[in-house]
C-alpha cells in the first residue's frame, strides 16, 4: 500500500484522477523515464543495446520501499538519487556493466519533472473526462429547463426572473472554459525534462540534443526549446487552470447548496443511503457534493500559490523552488479531481423543483417585475417618467403590503398607459430577455468541443 | 490629480502600463461604456439617436470627482450608481428625455466589468510592448554570448559549465511564454459583460442581444456566448498570467542580483547618476531593477489569490465577489508593469564580465569537470569505473588541495587511458552540449512571434 | 490632496483607520523619525541642540511632493532617498551646518519601517475603537435575544434550534479575540527600526544604543533586542492579525446576508436612502455592509500572503522583501477597516425578525426536534432503542408529509414512553442546552476587557 | 502502515513533528475523545458507569482500516460518521446497551476538531523541542563568534562590516519570537471542542456544560467560553505561526546557502555522506538543510491562506470551511517541522569560517569603511564636508584602483584631520557600534526563556 491511496485522505480524492499519483506510481514513472532514456541513448549508439535492455527490463520490476526513498532522499535532497543509486545496484546484480549506463548524462531533477509531466498526463485526462460527463450534464439542464422561471438573484437577495436554464448554461460555459484551459496547459506543460547537470546536457557530448529527441518520442512528450530546471512557468500554469477549475466547481456547488437551502429549497442534491446524514440529526441531508466542491477550491489556491512562489528560482535549478513541485501538483490534482467528482455526481443526480423556483418568485409580490413594469412605461411616459412611476408603485406596494400588480393597477397614471391584460402578462411570464440566445450559444459550443480529445 | 498617479506609490509603477488604470481613465472607461450603450440601442431603434448623442456628448466632457464618487459608492454598493446618477443628472441638465435613456437596460457590473476589460487592454498592450523589448534585448544577449563560458548553478553550488548566452535564452523562453500567456488571457477577456440586472438582459425584452452585439462591435471587444456576472474565470486567468509573469521577471532579476554580488561579479546592472546608491554607504551599488522585480512577484501572487477567491461567486453576482476586482487588477498591472519595466532597463543596460565568468569557473579547480572526465574515460573503461576513478580523482584533489587535472594525471588508470592533450582540453573548454541547439530553437522562436500583435 | 485619499479607493476604506497611510501622513511620519532622531542625538551630545532644532522645525513645516519622490525613489530603490534629500536640502537652506547632521548614522530602512510602525500604531488605534463598539453592540444583541429561538443552521442546512443570542454570541467571540490579536501583534510591533547601515549602528560608534534608546523613547515605541531589518516576523504577524480579523468580520457578515435572504427573512442590514439599492431593481435592498465586508477577507488574506513571503529575506536587508511593506501593511488597514466600518453599521443597526425565525423552525414539522425526541426517550428505553425510534417516526413524517410531532404520537412505542404533555413542551421550547452558559461567559469576558487600552 | 508515514513525502517531514499526525494517530485521538465523552458523562451520571468503562475499552483497541473510513466519508461529509458508527458496532459486539451511549449529544466536529487540537498540542511540544535545541545552537554561534568580524550584506551587495555573532543573534530572534508565537496559539487552541448538533449541546439538556467542563479537564483542554464550529479564528492563528515560523526559518537556510556560495565560502552545512550529493556531480555538496527550509515556506504560506480562507463560515458549521482544516494544519506541522528538523542540524553542525569573513572584507578594499570614515572625519569637519570628503575618496579609488584607505591617505584634508595609525586603525577593526549590546540582550532574552514550558 502506498502513501497516497488507502487512507484517510482519500476522503478528499476521487480516484480516477489520483491514481497517477500514488507513491507507486509516481515511483513507476521515475523508472520509466529510466528506461526510455537508456533505450533512446541505445538508438543513439551511446549505450549498448543489451545494456539498455537489462535497463528496462529491471525497471519494469523494480519496486524500491518508498519509507526507505524518502529516509534517504532527506540527507541527499532529492528523491531521484537513493531512486537511482537501488536501481543501479539492482541493474548491477543481473549485468554490472549494465550498471555503469543507468542514467547516464541525466540529474535528478529530470527524472522528478519528467515523472510529474507523466503522471500529470495521466491525471488530466481522467480529470478531463469527469468534465466531460459534467459538461454533458450541464448541457442537458439548460436543455431541459430552458424555459423552466426561476429568481435571478444577485448579492443573495432576489433580482429579476431568469430561467434554471440559462443558470445552467452559464455554470456550463465555466466548466468549458476550465476544461479547455486544463488541457492546454497540459499540451503545454507535456515537454520532457531533461538537461543534466545544468541543463546543457553537457555529459552527451554532441548526441545530447539526439537522445532528448528520442527520448521525448518514446515518452510520448514534446521536446522544449530548451531544458526548463529554472524555468517552472509551465507547472505554475497548469496549477493555475487546476485552481481556477476547482474554484469554478466550488461556484456550481455553492449555488446548489444556496438553492437546497430549506427555505429556498429549489435543486437538491441526489439522495442516497448514508449521502449526506449527519451523525447527530436523523432528519439531516446536508449537501455533500457542494461541501467537497467547496473545502478544495481555497485549497487549491494556496496550492497555486505555493507554485507561483516557485518561479524567481535561482539561477540553473532553484534551491527550494521545486522540490515539492510534484506534490502540490498531485494535491492540485486532488482538489480538482476531488470536486469535479463530486458536481458531477450532484448535476447528474440533481432534483429540480420548478414549483419551488415559482413559488418563491411569487413571493417577491411581484417586485422583481419593477425593471419590466418600467421598461413597459417608457415607450408612452418616457424612461424618466417610466422610471419613477414604477419606483412609486414598488414604495406603494412596500407600504401597504400588497402585490406590485396591484399597487401598479392602481396607480391611474400606470393603468393609462398599460390595459390589465398587458400589466397581468407584465407579471406572469417573465420576459427571457437574450436568456434564449446565451443558452443556444453555450450549448453550441460545447456541443462542437471535440470529444475524446487528448489532454 | 488623480488617486493613482502623483502619489508614493508610483514608486512601484511604470508609468505606460498604469496609466489606463488612474482614476481618471477607469471613469473615462466607465463613461464610454455608457456612450456606447446608447449609439447601440439607437441603432436597435431604442433610444432616438439624438439622446444616445446628447449621452455621448455628456459622457465625453463629464468629469465627476472621484473622491465624491467613492463616499457614495459605499452605502451603494457600487462606483457605477453614484456615476450614473452623476450622469444622469448632467443629461438631464441639458436634455430631460434623454436623461431617461441613461444606463438603460444595464446594470452597475456591467459598466464597472466592461470598464475594467477595456483597461486591461490598454494596459497588457503597454506591458507587450515592454515584453517585446525585453525579448528583444534577452535575444541580443543570447547569440552575443553564446559561446562565454561561466559556470552553471545549481541550489546556489557550482554545477557544470554552461554558456551565458543558453542562460539569457532560457530567460528568453520565460519572457516568451509570459507574453504568450498573456496576450492569450487578454484575448480571452476582451469579451462585453451586459447582462442586465440579473444576466439575461431581460429590460431589453427582444433586443437584448441585438444591442449587446452592437456595443461589442463600438468597444472593441467579443461577444461572449452568455453575461459572466458571477462566472469570475477570464480575469482569474488574467491574473494567473499576470502574477506568473510577474514571477518570471523577478527570476531573471534575482539571477541577475545573485551574478552581481562582488564576491561573484559576473554581470552587473547599468549604472546612472542616482542609481542604486545607499543613503548609509557612498560606495553601494544596489541592484535596483532586481529589486523591483522581486517585491513585484509576491505581491502579485497575492493578488492573484484574491482573484481566485472570487470564483464561487454566489448565483448571478456574488455577494463580494467582484466589486474590488478592478483595484485588484489594477494593482496586478502595476506589480507586472514595475517589474517589466525595471527588468527592461537591467537586461538593455547589463554589463556582462566575461573575465569574472572565467575566472570563478577556474576557481573551482576543475570540480566541475568531473562529469566530463567520467564521460571521457566511459568509452576506454565502462560507465561504471570511469565514475569511480573521477570519483576518486575528485577525492585526491579535495583532499591534497590541487586541481582536478592534476590528480587524475597522478592517476596512473585515467593518464593510462587519456592522453595529457586530451586531459587539457577536458578541463579547458567547456562542452557545450546541447547548449546551442536549444538556445537556436529559443532564438528562431522569439524571431518567428508576431511583432504589433495585438494584445 | 493625497494618493491614498479622495480617490476611487475610498470606497473600500474605513476614514479613520484609513488617515494614518495617505501619503501626507506616511511623509509626516518619516519626517517625524528625522526629527526625533537628531533630538535623540542631540540628547548624546553627538548632534548641536541647535542643528537638532533646526532641524526639527523644518521638518515640522517640510511637504515634499509624493509624485516627485516616487519618481526619484524609482532609480534609487526607497523612497527615504530624496526624502532625505530634499530635507537635507531644505535645512542647508536654513543652516548649512545642520543640515549635516540630517539623518546620522540611520539607513533608509530605519526611516520607512519607523514609520510604518508609527503609522501602524495610529490605524490600530482607530481599529481598535470600531472593535470595541463592535463589540459592544454584539453584547447587547446577545442580551436581548438570550431567549429568541431560531434554527441552527450547519452546511446552510437546518440543524437543531439555537438562540440567536447565542449566534450573537459567537460573533462577539470571534470579535474579542480578533481585538486582542491585533492589540497583542500592535503591541510587539511597536518597536523602533533603527540599526544604520547593516543593523548594527557602526556610525555612531559607542553612542548607537543610547541614541536608540532616546529615540525610542522619544517616538513612544520600545527599543527591540536588536534592529531588524532582515527579521520581518513582528510585521507579518500584524499580516495575520488584520487578516484573521478581516475574514472574521466576513463571516458575521456573511451570517447576516443569509439571514437577509427573502426566503429566510430573519434579519436585516439597517436601511437608509440610497443604501443598497440597485442600478437595475428600484426594489432592490443589497446587504452592502456584508458586501464590504466580503470583498475585504480574501484581499486581505492576499495581502497577508505577500508579507508571508517577505520572511526569507537575505542577509541584513533583504533584495525585495520590505520595500513594499509599507503598502502591504497599509492595504491590510483599508481591508480591515472597511469591513470593520461596514459591520459595525450592519450590527449597530441590525434588524432582528423573531418571529420570522419562529416561523421558519416550525416549517421544519419538528424534525429539528428529533434529536431531542431521542434524548427524551433514551432514559425509559436505552439510547439505542430511542434513536432507533426517532429515525423511524423521522421516516415515518417524511413518508407521510405530517409533522415529526405527530408521526411520533402515532408510534405506540413512543407515545407508550412520553406523554402527550411532555411531548408537546418537547417539540415547543427548545432545550437552551449550554447556551446559555456560554452566552454568560462570552459577555463577562467582553465586559472584563479593559477599555481605552492602548492599542 | 498509514497513510502519512512510510512514503515518499516523508522526505520532507520531521518524523516526531509528524508522528501525532498519521492515519492511526488521528483516529486514535478521535477514539479518545469518545473514551473520555462517555467518561465524562458517566461522571455526570448520564451513562452508566459500565457502558463508559466499555466503550474506553472498545476505543483502546479499536482500528478501524483508515482506508475504508475515507471511503465511507465521501458520502457521509465527515470522517466521523463511520468511525462513530464501527466503533459503536464494536462496542455493541460486546454490550448492546452500551452501544447506545457513543457519541451521546455530540456531533461529527466536535471529534474531528477536538482530535485536532489534540494532536496540535503533541506535534507542537515536538517542534517546541526542536526550537529549543535549534535556539541553544544559535546562542552558542552568538557567543562563539560575537567578535567574528565579517561583511554586512544588504540587497545582495556589501553593506558595512558586522559581526558573525551578531547576524547568529537576529536569527536567534527570529526562532525565539517563532518559539514564542506558536507556543502562545497553541495554547489557544488548545480548547474543547464539544457543542452538539448545532453548537449549544441541546441533547444533553442541562447536563452539557457540567460534561464539557469534566471532558476537557479529562483531555487535558481549557473550557471555551462557547464551542467554536462556526468560529475558526484560533485555527488560523496556529497556521499563521506555523507559516511564520517556516518563513522565518527559511530565512535562515537562505542566509546559510548564501553564505555557503564557494564564492563567498563563509559558512557552510555540515558534511556527511550521502548528504547533499549530486546524482551528476561527484563534487558537489548541496546546501540540503537550506533546501529544506526553502521549500517549506512557500507551502506553509500557502496552507496558512487555506485556513485562512475557512473563516467566513456559514452560519454554526461551514458548508466547506472546516473538513479539511486538520489535513491543513497536519501539513503545516510538516512544513515546520520539516524546516525546524533541518536548520537544527544546519546550526548545530555549521563549520564558520572567519578567515574567508575577513578575507572578503579585505576584498572590498576599504570601501565598506567609508561611512567609519566619514564619522571619523566629522568631528574635525562637520559632518558635511566630512561626508564629502569620504566621498571623494570612494571616487578616486574607484577611478584608480588602490584602497580607499590609500585614496584617504592620498587627500591631505583627509590625512591632516586623521593621522595615520587612526586611519589604520579605522580600516582594520569594524566598529561594533552597537552589535554588542544587541547580542547581550537577544542571549539574555533567550536564557530567561523558561524551558521546558508546555506548548
Amino acid at each position: 500500500m502506498t502513501e497516497r491511496s488507502g487512507g484517510l485522505r482519500d476522503w478528499l480524492r476521487c480516484p480516477s484522477v489520483a491514481a497517477p499519483f500514488t507513491d507507486d506510481a509516481l515511483i513507476g514513472a521515475m523508472l520509466r523515464f529510466e528506461a526510455a532514456l537508456a533505450a533512446a541513448q541505445a538508438d543513439c549508439g551511446l549505450v549498448p543495446a543489451a545494456a539498455a535492455q537489462t535497463i528496462a527490463a529491471v525497471c519494469a520490476e523494480h519496486r524500491p520501499d518508498p519509507g526507505a526513498l524518502a529516509r534517504a532522499a532527506r540527507p541527499a535532497s532529492t528523491l531521484a538519487i537513493p531512486l537511482v543509486q537501488g536501481l543501479t545496484e539492482a541493474v548491477a546484480a543481473r549485468d554490472a556493466q549494465a550498471a555503469g549506463f543507468v542514467h547516464f548524462g541525466a540529474t535528478s531533477q529530470d527524472v522528478v519533472d519528467t515523472a510529474l509531466v507523466l503522471q500529470a498526463g495521466a491525471a488530466g485526462a481522467a480529470l478531463a473526462d469527469l468534465l466531460h460527463a459534467l459538461g454533458d450534464a450541464l448541457a442537458a439542464l439548460a436543455r431541459a429547463h430552458r424555459a423552466t422561471p426561476m429568481l435571478g438573484r444577485t448579492l443573495l437577495q432576489p433580482a429579476v426572473p431568469i430561467t434554471f436554464g440559462w443558470k445552467a448554461a452559464c455554470w456550463l460555459g465555466l466548466v468549458h472554459r476550465g476544461a479547455d484551459g486544463l488541457a492546454r496547459a497540459l499540451r503545454e506543460a507535456a515537454v520532457l525534462q531533461f538537461g543534466g547537470a545544468a541543463g546543457t546536457l553537457a555529459a552527451l557530448g554532441p548526441h545530447g540534443d539526439a537522445v532528448a529527441q528520442r527520448l521525448a518520442a518514446g515518452l510520448g512528450l514534446s521536446l522544449p526549446d530548451a531544458s526548463w530546471h529554472g524555468a517552472r512557468d509551465r507547472l505554475a500554469r497548469l496549477g493555475a487552470e487546476l485552481a481556477i477549475l476547482t474554484g469554478a466547481l466550488a461556484k456550481i456547488g455553492r449555488d446548489v447548496a444556496l438553492l437546497m437551502q430549506p427555505e429556498v429549497g429549489e435543486a437538491f442534491e441526489p439522495t442516497a443511503a448514508g449521502r449526506g446524514g449527519s451523525s447527530a440529526m436523523p432528519h439531516k441531508r446536508n449537501p455533500v457534493g457542494a461541501m467537497l466542491a467547496a473545502e478544495a477550491a481555497p485549497r487549491a489556491s494556496g496550492l497555486a500559490a505555493a507554485l507561483f512562489a516557485t518561479l524567481p528560482s535561482e539561477h540553473e535549478r532553484g534551491l527550494g523552488g521545486w522540490q515539492n513541485t510534484v506534490f502540490l501538483v498531485a494535491d492540485l490534482f486532488d482538489a480538482a479531481g476531488s470536486a469535479g467528482d463530486a458536481v458531477l455526481e450532484v448535476i447528474a443526480g440533481l432534483r429540480v423543483a420548478p414549483a419551488a423556483m415559482q413559488r418563491n418568485l411569487d413571493a417577491q409580490r411581484g417586485f422583481v417585475f419593477a425593471e419590466a413594469l418600467a421598461t413597459a412605461l417608457a415607450p408612452a411616459l418616457g424612461r424618466g417618467a417610466a422610471q419613477s412611476l414604477a419606483e412609486a408603485a414598488c414604495a406603494a406596494a412596500q407600504a401597504r403590503g400588497g402585490s406590485l400588480r396591484d399597487a401598479a393597477a392602481a396607480d391611474p397614471r400606470i393603468s393609462g398607459a398599460l390595459d390589465p391584460r398587458v400589466l397581468d402578462a407584465l407579471f406572469t411570464a417573465p420576459a427571457p430577455g437574450a436568456a434564449d440566445a446565451m443558452v443556444d450559444r453555450t450549448l453550441a459550443a460545447w456541443a462542437a468541443r471535440p470529444r475524446g480529445q487528448p489532454a
